[in-house]
């Protein structure tokens, strides 16, 4: 059965930021225990694909007691070996129709889109949400495609048929201007990945969003 | 049902050596023309996932009508979604013990080692084959193991319980030592990879390879 997905708080973990595999594992516990509706494993830098697999199975060991889902981006046979709850893929990635042929229907599978050209691609019935970005600069990705905006973001928003997060430079300070697009949900790194505090941090970005959701 | 495999003529495709894609595809047409016996796609550069997917989609056609085995390196995935015949994998990949769950008992699976300790923690059950090297200096892999030589790769081959494809700088000069190690084969990447003329280089390496065979 598909693990229920809340997009909220979307943390996506990044190793270097996190200080290795067992800062991942940390951050990701007391991300979840203040608020963290979904974590993501993001494999942006040349690890070995066995610290990888590693990273997946600590994660999911940390998540199994919680109602967070596990998705991992990219690495499909990760994915499937640990049994996390879905995949994440970019416009570079393995087509989402393969994906979901790979790793069945009842995962959760999200789609990266950058511009109005890709969205108009989207495979809808393959997948279960969006990434929208990068919304703002961002320094947590490399290879990252031009800054959307806000006012981007809207529009891409309109045309969409499935629940999306937004993506890219967001903080507690911008929180809100996203949120007021109707997505359902924000993605962060550097707000939370590396951060003194991580508790602290996350709880700030909750009361942003609830905020924002309270229509102020 | 599992693919017979022949490893006397191992074929380790690099796309950069090919020239891309196209080149890849080309290389693997003349060389199994000629007499390789199978053929391993190797993902040493960071090339798109998606690159990746269609290299393999590419050369699973050309091998569908022949009886060589296409064996994916690493990306457990990508050969799960093209149906390839196999994947290889190294000691810094996922663990065999993994690969096999994923891909069934049906796939070949293919495991490099480099050293006595890691012959020894072979878990034999899981695999079908073993390749053994560097056994001389190579360029075409970046963080290669130190280099064995071909009388280390004897000591090897005596503790083996699966077949071996030995791989590592080795050529039409030096294939005839490593054949009398008692490996069932040899793999090549640069020996025919980039090679001015495939076909003639894939004959010249079969006839040295007969050569040692016929015990001369």
């Amino acid at each position: 059965m598909q693990k229920k997905f809340d997009l909220t708080l979307y943390l996506v973990l990044d190793p270097v930021l996190c200080g290795g595999i067992a800062g991942l594992v940390e951050t990701t516990r007391i991300a979840v225990a203040n608020g963290v509706t979904t974590v993501q494993l993001r494999s942006e830098q040349p690890f070995d694909r066995k610290d990888w697999y590693n990273a997946a199975l600590a994660l999911k060991k940390v998540l199994s007691t919680t109602p967070v889902p596990l998705l991992i981006n990219d690495q499909v046979d990760i994915a499937m070996a640990v049994q996390a709850d879905g995949v994440h893929v970019g416009q570079s990635d393995l087509p989402v129709e393969v994906v979901r042929q790979l790793i069945g229907s009842e995962k959760i599978v999200g789609l990266s889109v950058s511009n109005q050209a890709q969205m108009q691609a989207v495979p809808w019935s393959q997948i279960d949400y969006l990434g929208i970005g990068p919304i703002f600069p961002t320094s947590s990705k490399g290879d990252a495609a031009p800054v959307l905006g806000v006012q981007q973001l809207q529009q891409l928003v309109c045309t969409k048929h499935r629940p999306a997060v937004a993506i890219g430079g967001i903080n507690g300070g911008n929180v809100e201007s996203v949120l007021h697009t109707g997505v359902e949900g924000v993605a962060v790194i550097s707000a939370i990945c590396g951060q003194p505090d991580v508790g602290q941090a996350t709880q700030q970005l909750l009361r942003k969003i609830s905020h924002a959701r309270a229509g102020n």
